[in-house]
């Protein structure tokens, strides 16, 4: 079982500020963790139901740090209603500078709050290939435990890299595209080999400053009433008349 | 304020026992309670806030029973985390056949569990211009409040029709195309003015009996490595090809 300092450890992660000091992250969940134990990231100490140790006896490192625990402790230490597999307490990566070569595509956030919303970003630029994920510094934190489970494991492959977003944009070399209420029809637009798509905050879109960065304003037809799409909708959507205009 | 038997009341509204043997539901929240004041459902009584009456001094109509309570009350009566405007219950409305003209698309829903992922799909439908959804009875109920809320008021557009989706298919006259993973792909395919497309259940996709009846097996391509994407966001992009194809 874990220890009661090792449980409030794994407990304080949930937290912005602890998830900074100790420079450690949550991964929660069978499929996740599996894929964090198969990428890149150095995973520090697996807390793990038997079933899971013993239906993945070859899904890590000799050397990793295994505590065995009950499905019971497991929603205990960690932010998911059920979990009867695991908890990985990984540590963060240095942010990479994002490197855009001119027929890469790329997504620009402009201050998504909702982690959910981050994380199912992420799980839609995987979909559609696309590696970079430039955030505002008021976006959703990258390693929110909710961020990581709605990405369903994209987090592990997605680069994101905060920044003051008006800044990147002047310097970047890429066609700067933006989705906005009323803007071309991206059906009908040519959309280029590369480009940075930049998406705008939940409530009220893309901020003024960068709005005045984006070379194109596009748009998502409406043939219906619907109001508005979730932002992460719209950025399916349009990530797919990207890909299909290619 | 509300009394302590209405409240009772309100809240036993979550649950679907009782929506059914009372044949009323919950609308939530300022933007839905407007939409359905506004809809042909009728309302039998309003809670809402003094500041939502002053606000939208003409938005219900003057023999409608109207509490005032505080948005502290509202959050204890309702589902929402938090909620400073209005709860509305509503008629619930007498099941509507579908009827489906050969220029248009209906949405037809295999086991879709997920409230949230329902509402979202409503929205879609709504955004599209797609007025009918036709749902297997195990799909998450239409009166769920957590469709309702998600649905962001196109739950007074979109007509939900429940019925057994094998029946239904083999007596339409539409053609039937179905998401799955592996089928044509859908940027190249060329869809009909008018069809049916089914969406199949969040964890085990389209179920075997209902896949026999789907003429066309369509696919969104993937350029990256996600594992899948979430049926919401499926269909949103599937309903954007057929728009765009038209």
């Amino acid at each position: 079982m874990v220890s009661k300092s090792n449980a409030k450890f794994i407990k304080s992660l949930q937290l912005k500020k602890y998830r900074k000091q100790e420079q450690c992250f949550l991964v929660e969940g069978a499929k996740s963790v599996l894929e964090v134990l198969n990428s890149d990231y150095e995973v520090r100490q697996l807390i793990a139901t038997e079933e899971f140790i013993s239906n993945n006896p070859r899904a890590y490192p000799s050397g990793l740090e295994v505590t065995l625990t009950s499905a019971k402790q497991l929603a205990t230490l960690g932010t998911l209603k059920t979990n009867d597999a695991a908890i990985a307490v990984v540590h963060m990566k240095p942010q990479q500078e994002i490197k855009l070569p001119s027929d890469e595509w790329a997504i620009a956030l402009d201050n998504i709050n909702d982690p959910g919303n981050l994380g199912t970003i992420l799980r839609i630029a995987d979909w559609y290939g696309i590696k970079a994920v430039v955030a505002s510094k008021e976006t959703a934190d990258f390693y929110n435990p909710k961020v990581i489970a709605s990405s369903k494991g994209s987090f592990c492959r997605v680069n994101v890299f905060y920044t003051d977003l008006s800044e990147f944009l002047i310097s970047a070399s890429l066609p700067v595209y933006g989705a906005v209420m009323e803007g071309e029809d991206v059906h009908s637009t040519q959309l280029g080999q590369g480009g940075i798509l930049v998406m705008g905050n939940e409530a009220n879109g893309i901020s003024e400053e960068v709005l005045q960065l984006v070379g194109r304003k596009i748009t998502i037809p409406r043939y219906g009433k619907a109001e508005s799409l979730n932002v992460a909708m719209a950025t399916a959507i349009i990530c797919d008349n990207i890909r299909r205009s290619q």
